[in-house]
């Protein structure tokens, strides 16, 4: 059972902490918890995300089947989201649009990808029993 | 900023979509939202994880720098964790240890792997600030 | 997306009005919201059960397939539960006992039959994520 | 004392646990907890559902005195949940009205019926103090 | 320190447990908790409220300084109770009005006499830190 | 529909403006939020409490129909509250006891007596569902 | 961990507990926790601030480095904040202004003076994940 | 009227902004929110604490009238942040004691002194409702 004290937390790869740094503390406004030798250690909206040091990242990104992100219940924070990529140009790696038109799941996204190719979406759904 | 009406999401690979139904769903209690010809869509502890079909499947797993889970802010709920796991059986990729011994970090760990070979970390932290 | 805003309701048949008020408000401690001609509306542990007058009573009532109660989070709730049930002598259907031993579904159980046969069950569950 | 970490739960007939599954999880958007021989269990709008497969479901379903449902507390979650009804085609056993037009207690309410006749009944109260 | 989880409680005089019934109950939408010889007790918004039977009632009752009510946060909800007045023709003593006109303290209100001469007041400020 | 945004307020008599502030701030710890010349506005438990200047107090106090106070969630509270009467030497008008001992209702109560004979009952029930 | 239970506290020297108690309590609308001979301790949005009588005050206060407020998350909040401002005519040490005109750090600011030349700044961000 | 989404902001002097970033982030485990030329801004538990890159800091800090810091709920997390404290070695100004022996107001204090001499003093209350 999670509860809003526990937090999701993910560990992704990244080939420079320095760049990781810039684009999750500076560009999307994370906050930084904790930075070792190897590692930065971020609050991404709440939950855990880990930049881990690595040669493991990906050279050649798609967005199937792996990449993360948040699904927010209110419109207006999808919108605050974007506004930010905009003007402090985040790199934007599906421009905004909108999935399944005419069904219940009907969403818009945007994904960025950071600079060691990690792909991020921020989706937002008109219904949000459909968040899960 | 995230509030509890928000949600992490992250999507990962299986070559199974039956066995991961049977790993997240019947292993790990966590609940079926959707399912697609193409993937499988959970609750998995408040937070959506997708099994998008794919054969980008990681053939030899390692811990670092690609894995998730939940940080759990009770003992209670990891204890409980640990116990499901013991009685259903599910397949641990590292055993339960403590890491930090000595420092503010200090927590208690327990890794996972999926069928599709993803590890998923469960962890608790004494003091409760470390969780990001 | 049921918040704590929203209510569960549940309409059951009464053979009689009185009884029911009985029963449910000064038996279980649920409180009154409103009475009509043909039927009492209730608050019942924080959602709605609605009594109607009918004659669609079960005569021969067996737990399976129908009944309906509260899982409680914390043991402390049902323990109260069932010490209210022993100092105001309800009616007990099934007496308190433990359900899959040896499962992570553990849970303990006791089922109540009110004026009408309907069966009210309360649960509580060791690992509170099996409450689905 | 029923807090938001308690569930309500209903127990219900169903002669196909299939059907049940497509009409509660593929169409109504609840989530699958648990599938076992003899029955399903679903998380239904933050409560349990408990679908059993049995003989003693209703062939001729009238609304009174048996049905369930959510009052929503916002009139946007019951008109999405109406949208979903007609995007999806689920079974509509009583369209949307208005009930006691002239009085406090109005409120807009529209009945489903699920394949074991089930009656689903989703509100909503003009003055959300009706909700009891 | 009082949290959500606790109540204020407030006994008052009634000359007749029916008519404080039907005051409280039929006409303001509280909810019944309990029925004694001598009393009866509500769930009146959230708090509790006692009603005694007693000969200690005021017969000529003034507003200042002995009356009570609910100050509400949203001014939806004190239209709401003022609509409710209207339509089950609840006692009037003194009618809606705004004091502190060019203040800070600036307030809706409206004030009901209950049958045993009880003064109440529903309150609604535009700036919410003068609930004090 | 009263939320936690919402106060209870309640207007009671003072022939003393300085003692009620001794009595309520200093003594019991609530918090003052307004003085004016006739009354004192007080944050009593986090809901309103006015002491208004009046020639109306009672000169012969006693417990029923008129009292108020509140109901504690947690014996912790209800403790605590004592030590302070206890310690700060608050006037007590009737001491501690266990009422409906064998009951369901069981609770404690302790009554203060403020500098203008207005009585306030303190209480925990053993089931919080007694509360009201 | 702070938890919405915890509160912020802030220690500030006054030359003038009267003073003091005027500006917060009748002006700002805090509330007055408790007075001691040497200070006086003040519920402040939620917060605690302290006022020590004490000769270290500022004579020739400027905004930077020091000084405290509020951020709101609602702009309605601050808006209110400001209306109170000027109808209780509080002293402003600088006019409301938008600072960081073209930025995600976009947000309106308004610095009040204290008697004791504490400056007070109340801000408000249009992307509330700006608040920290 | 603060709220939980609301936040306290508390500016101050350092004449370091690296030290700062060590005392703050990698000691008192703090999450960088924002580093600008002349300024860092952290989510400082809960709140927003920013240290200003100037002059004025104090070359000889005194207790009074000037600190702030944090009033714990739970007697856990003062501990907790205490055994922070000694673990990683941060800089004591007055070791922990408890103040008010014989009084309601009874708690327990550290004060930690950062790099710029700004005092931070964590409290604990024996009863919670003298944190104000």
């Amino acid at each position: 059972m999670r509860t809003t004290h526990d937090a999701f937390h993910l560990a992704i790869p990244t080939h420079d902490l320095d760049a990781a740094h810039r684009f999750y503390v500076e560009g999307l406004g994370c906050k930084l918890a904790r930075r070792y030798a190897d590692r930065i250690t971020l609050d991404f909206f709440g939950d855990q995300v880990v930049c881990h040091l690595s040669e493991a990242w990906d050279r050649d990104p798609v967005l199937y089947p792996r990449h993360f992100g948040v699904t927010f219940r209110e419109r207006a924070d999808w919108d605050r989201l974007l506004a930010l990529v905009r003007q402090r140009e985040l790199c934007v790696f599906a421009e905004p649009s909108t999935r399944f038109e005419d069904l219940v799941e009907r969403h818009s996204t945007v994904v960025l990808r950071d600079p060691s190719n990690n792909l991020l979406e921020f989706k937002h759904y008109d219904d949000p029993r459909m968040i899960y």
